[in-house]
C-alpha cells in the first residue's frame, strides 16, 4: 500500500490549488493528487472552447504546475474511501493511505426531470475534452440551438456558438424575468440582454421548458407557455450540484446545501478530511446561511484555506461573497456581493449609489470607454454589501477592489475617501472616479427619501 | 460686499472636488469657486497635451461640472484674505465674505538655483493653456530636448514629445540611480527604463545639472560629471512646492512640509479655513511623518474630506498612501504605498512576494499580456505596506484593490484568501491570480531566511 502525507482527490481548480497551497505551507510533506481525467480543462474557459480559443485542447491546465510544486500525480478514479483506516481505493485497484485527505470532487450538472431529456443532441456541460469535442461537432451541423438557462454559462456559450457558427439560430430559455438576474440588478441585466440580442441571440425570458420533442434526436422544445420552438441541439446550463458520492461512501456528513459539510477551517465531519470547491457546502459571507454559489474563484479561495489548515488551523473561511465577471460583446459585466434584490430579500434596508464616467481622462484619450459602478450599502451603518460594474474591460479588476471593500466591511465614507490611483491612459479622472463617486452618491442619497443617487 | 456660505479658492482637481463635495453634503449652502484661470487643465493630462490628445485645448475640465452642482464661478485672482473679517479680496477689486473658506491653491514648479536657469527655451510645467501652447511651439522646432527629472512628469513628457516629434533627440537627466526610483523598486524601474529607451529616449541617470549654457537661448547643459550635452529646449520636471502665498497673507500656519498646516479634518490653524490638495501639508499613512507626495488623486481625497467637514467633522484624513499609475510604451506601471526601499528606510522588517501571470486564461485568449504583482509586508504582522504592478493596462485598476488592502491594513493571509472575481477574457485564472499569489509567496518566503518569494 502506498502511503502519502496528503492525498488530494480531484484535479481541477480546487484540487490543484489545495495541493499547491499545501506544498507552500508544508514544504516537507509528500503530496499526491489523484484525478480521473487524463487532461484537465480550465473550467471558466469551457464556453470559450466553442469559439475564441478554438477547441478544448487549447483550454487545458498544464501538469507542469504540479511538477513544479513537487506534487505527485495519479490519473485514476477514487471510488471508495475509509476514514477509519485513512485510505482511498481507486478504480485501478490501488489502495493509498493518507494522513490528511482533501476532497475536491467538484460538481455534476443539474439535469431536471423534464420529459425527453434523454434524447440525442441534448448536452450537459461536462468538464471532459472528449465530451466537449462531441458538442463542437454537433454544433457545426446544428441549425437551431436552444440553451436552457441564462446564467453565465448560458450567455457565454451563446456568444461563443455565434462566433463559431454565423448561421445557427440561437435561443436561450430562462425561467426568470431577466438574464443573469441572480447576479445583477435590472439595469445591468437589460444591458446584458441588449449585448446578447445585438449578436443575434434570441432570449425567451420568463419561460420554462416543459418537454423536449423529437424521435430519438431532439427536434424541438415545448415551453410552459404552450409555445413550441425548433431545436436540433440543446445545451443545459442551469447549474450544478455538489458531487458528494465519494464523501457519502466515506460516511462524511452532508450539509444543508447538499455539499460536504465543512467548518470554517474547511474540515469535514472527519478531522483528517478536508473539502473545498464545488463539492463543499457553503455559507454566505453576509448572514452565514447556506449559499449555492459555485465559482472557480470561490473554489480556489477555499482550497487556499484547506491547504493551509491541513496540519493545524491557520486560516478561516468567513463565507462566500460571490465575485463575478464576464464579457458580453465588447462590454464587461462584473459584480460582487449582494444585488439590491438579494439585499432586500435578506431584510436589509439599503441605500444605493451609482456613478458613470469614461475610463480615461480627458475623454479623447485612446481606448476611452464608459464604465458604470453601482454600490449597495446597508442604510444605517453604510456598510458595503455589493457592487456592480459594467463597461470597459478593466472593470474585471475594479470589481476586485469592490470585493476587498466588501471583505473589510468598509463604509461609504471609507470608500469615498480611500486613496485611488488614476491615470489618463488607464482610468477615470480622480474627480470622476466611479467607485469613489458611487459611494458619495449613496451618502448624498441617504439623506433623501428615495435612497438612490447617481452621478 | 458679496457674501457666500462657502468660498473655494482654486479651480483644479482639489477645488472642484471640494466644492462638489460641499454641495453633496450641504445641499442648501451657497458656494462660490474663485479661480484665476479662464480655462482649467486636467492636471494629469498635461503630458498628453504634447502628443496623444493633440493640444491643451483638448485637456480641459468643463465648467459644466460646476453648473450641474450649482456652484457659482468667479474667474479672478484672490490676492488677499482676512481671517478676522472672514473675507477674501480679488485682483479685480472684489471683497467677498465667507462662513467657510477652502484653500486649494495648488503648487508651483520647483526651480532650483542652477546657473543659467533664466535662459530662453527653459520651461517649467505650468497649468496654463497659453504656457503649454508656447511649449508645443518650442517643441516643434527643437532638435535637442533635455528633460530634467525622471519622475512621472519627466517620463510621460518624454514619451509624448517622441509621439509629437519623431526626429528630436530626447534626453532625461536624473540625479537618482533609476527613473521613477521613489515609487518603484529596482526591477520595475529597469523595466520602465527599457520601455523609455525602446522609444529612443536617452537616460542620463545618476547625473546632476550644474549649469545651463548658451547666449540668451539655451544651447546646452553641463552636468556635474563634466559632460556637456546639447539642448535647444529644456523642460524642468523635478517637482512642485506648495503654493502658500495667500495662506501666509492670511496668517495661517505653515507645516513642516512647507504646506499649509492642516489637522485630520483638513482644518487649518483658523477653524473657518480648510485647505486641501498640493497646497496643504501632508503626513504619511504609515508613520504620520511629513510626506511630500503630490498627486491629483490625493488632492481629490483631501477635498472630499475638507468639503464634508465644513460645518462639522464627518471624515478623517489618516495620511497619504500614495497610489500611482502610468503607461510607458504598451506597459502599465502602477504602485501603492511603500517600496521595499522606503519601507526599509522607515525601519520596517519586511517580507516580499511576487507573482506573474498573463491577464487572461487560457493564455491564448485575445488580449493576453503578462502582469506582475509585487507585495511588500511587514514581516511580523504580515501587514501590507505596499504593492507594485507592471504589465497589462488593467493594472491601473488592480492597484486600487491593492490600495484598499493597504488602507484596511490587511495581512498576507487576508489577501491570500480574499475573494476575487476572475474571467477568461478579463483576468488571470483563479489559480494564478497575481495579487493572491504574491501574498502566498510572501507567506512562503517568511519561513525562509531570504524573506523573498516569487511565483
Amino acid at each position: 500500500m502506498k502511503q502519502f502525507d496528503v492525498v488530494v482527490v480531484g484535479g481541477s481548480a480546487a484540487g490543484i490549488t489545495a495541493a499547491i497551497t499545501c506544498r507552500r505551507h508544508y514544504p516537507d510533506k509528500r503530496v499526491l493528487l489523484v484525478r480521473k481525467e487524463a487532461q484537465v480543462l480550465i473550467p471558466c474557459g469551457i464556453p470559450y472552447t466553442f469559439g475564441t480559443v478554438g477547441g478544448p485542447e487549447n483550454d487545458l491546465i498544464p501538469d507542469a504546475v504540479l511538477e513544479k510544486n513537487n506534487i505527485e500525480l495519479l490519473v485514476d478514479e477514487v471510488v471508495d474511501m475509509d476514514c477509519q483506516e485513512r485510505t482511498v481505493t481507486t478504480a485501478g485497484g490501488e489502495t493509498i493511505g493518507y494522513q490528511r485527505l482533501i476532497l475536491a470532487t467538484g460538481s455534476v450538472p443539474i439535469m431536471p426531470p423534464i420529459p425527453g431529456l434523454d434524447k440525442e443532441n441534448i448536452f450537459a456541460i461536462k468538464k471532459e475534452v472528449s465530451h466537449l469535442n462531441r458538442m463542437c461537432q454537433a454544433m457545426d451541423t446544428a441549425s437551431d440551438l436552444v440553451i436552457v438557462g441564462c446564467g453565465f454559462i448560458g450567455v457565454e456559450i451563446a456568444e461563443e456558438c455565434r462566433r463559431r457558427h454565423r448561421d445557427v439560430n440561437i435561443r436561450i430559455v430562462e425561467m426568470l424575468r431577466h438574464c443573469l438576474q441572480l447576479v445583477y440588478d435590472e439595469g445591468f441585466c437589460v444591458r446584458a440582454e441588449e449585448a446578447l440580442r445585438g449578436q443575434g441571440v434570441d432570449l425567451l425570458l420568463d419561460e420554462k421548458v416543459e418537454a423536449f420533442l423529437g424521435n430519438g434526436k431532439v427536434s424541438g422544445v415545448r415551453l410552459a407557455s404552450g409555445k413550441e420552438i425548433a431545436a436540433d441541439m440543446v445545451i443545459m446550463g442551469i447549474g450544478a450540484a455538489p458531487n458528494v458520492a465519494l464523501a457519502k461512501k466515506g460516511g462524511l456528513e452532508i450539509g444543508p446545501g447538499r455539499g460536504i459539510e465543512v467548518d470554517r477551517y474547511m474540515q469535514t465531519s472527519d478531522s483528517s478530511v478536508f473539502a473545498c470547491g464545488d463539492c463543499a457546502d457553503k455559507v454566505s459571507f453576509f448572514d452565514g446561511k447556506p449559499s449555492g454559489l459555485k465559482l472557480a474563484s470561490i473554489a480556489t479561495m477555499e482550497a487556499r484555506i484547506a491547504g493551509a489548515n491541513l496540519f493545524g488551523p491557520r486560516r478561516v473561511n468567513m463565507g462566500v461573497i460571490g465575485v463575478y465577471s464576464t464579457l458580453l460583446g465588447e462590454t464587461a459585466f462584473a459584480a460582487a456581493g449582494l444585488t439590491e434584490t438579494l439585499a432586500r430579500e435578506k431584510g436589509y434596508r439599503i441605500v444605493v449609489g451609482e456613478a458613470e464616467a469614461v475610463n480615461r481622462h480627458p475623454g479623447c484619450m485612446p481606448g476611452a470607454e464608459k464604465m458604470k459602478v453601482k454600490l449597495i450599502f446597508e442604510a444605517g451603518s453604510r456598510m458595503l454589501l455589493g457592487g456592480q460594474v459594467s463597461g470597459a474591460r478593466s472593470g474585471g479588476e475594479l470589481i476586485n477592489a469592490v470585493s476587498a471593500c466588501i471583505h473589510q466591511r468598509m463604509t461609504a465614507d471609507d470608500i469615498a475617501t480611500f486613496q485611488t490611483g488614476t491615470h489618463p491612459a488607464l482610468t477615470a479622472s480622480p474627480i470622476a472616479y466611479q467607485l469613489v463617486n458611487a459611494a458619495e452618491m449613496a451618502i448624498a442619497a441617504s439623506w433623501e427619501p428615495s435612497s438612490r443617487g447617481g452621478a
